[in-house]
């Protein structure tokens, strides 16, 4: 099953489809999955991981509301899709960073994840900017 | 990136990794998206969607608590998962009906994913059920 | 600010309000933000909380899916919501028995919130079954 | 129940409480749950109310992930709070700015609500610019 095919499929967009943008929206959904994962999979860990559990607690609830948001097409929201991703990108880069910090494999996986998802939301950004 | 390796690689999953739960995880996460897109494209249309808007929005909620609580594996939470299990199946086929009613894709595929995802969330309760 | 005379304002309420439904929102709503915060100090106590980490996460996600559906009042999804509330009963009832095994302010508190959601989502369904 | 109070017993507070950013995390909890309302009582109205259906859904997700990001303590994550405070404000005067337009008693308290919220944010905002 495709969010990107589906995004496509909205009744407002047609030939005007942002593809960066919906491959940001895919992976903002995976992000959101995999950093509320890790934040579970840390606090079964016998080190103390609480500041890795804070930050992928934060990276899922953004990631997650940056995904909702960014995936509607219905009469635009130009501004604030933009100013969520910018705030996407900074959480995902924070939990990246402190991902990368442990050798576990839940937080490899989660950091490579958080870096193509900021990677992505900074593509659809700068798409947006480029049409604006 | 798979949600499904990732639960895997929970420091007390092991060789314990339920595939039908994680099956069903992964579809609660997609379905949770596509309810999402299918409501805002439904209030988009010329049509009046407000029952079709409703229901995706009620889908898109429970199959977000339910990929995120059924994908934590610290300490187990049995009676809660099976709980949300029952109710994501009860609102994926409530959605699934009222979307097969209408002609357009996204609320095809909407249908498609949410029928998938019950029969999965299904699928994952009765492994649960064996085991108890 | 209040969420119950919000939903009173809904234009197919009128004299059908239903009080008790509207009390199960308005503490599930509260419930999902002090389970969410009690997580987050769970995890920055020195004895290992991983178990009501764990329980608070799962029962902040399912109060939030429930008061989101349950405050919708549009085309209505009776049968949805009674299983969502007998979900969400479950969850608070578990994670109230989990936080009263700790000796922390935050822990007693979000015990007594857990408590007093369980009673009120079973008093709406109780109305709802009475109902039906 | 309080959630003001509930975030001054984090273990990692005490006399450091901000109390303007636990003003703008209780505005932003219940911004989430009127916008979510909003959006589903517009949906029910005979007039097409496509656009105003959309900025509440918008605002009630990304008040969500920021009153439960902003309301965590544990470690810090300074610059992602600041980053989604803002994207907070941007939000709640978009939806303000639209709900002002329609004479529904749903959308005049929504608008309401939501002029609130963005003031609190920013109140809070400036105290975290001050502290930095």
């Amino acid at each position: 099953m495709s969010i990107k095919e589906m995004i496509s499929e909205h009744p407002q967009v047609g030939a005007d489809f942002n593809e960066p943008l919906a491959e940001a929206v895919k992976h903002a959904m995976y992000c959101a999955a995999i950093c509320n994962s890790c934040a579970d999979a840390c606090s079964a860990e016998e080190a103390d991981m609480h500041r890795c559990i804070r930050l992928c607690s934060d990276c899922s609830d953004i990631c997650e509301a940056t995904y909702r948001v960014a995936s509607r097409r219905t009469s635009g929201n130009v501004t604030v899709i933009k100013s969520i991703l910018q705030t996407c990108i900074e959480v995902c880069e924070t939990c990246a960073a402190e991902c990368e910090k442990h050798d576990n494999p839940h937080c490899r996986r989660c950091a490579t994840m958080c870096r193509e998802c900021a990677g992505d939301c900074r593509k659809a950004l700068d798409t947006m900017n480029a049409h604006a």
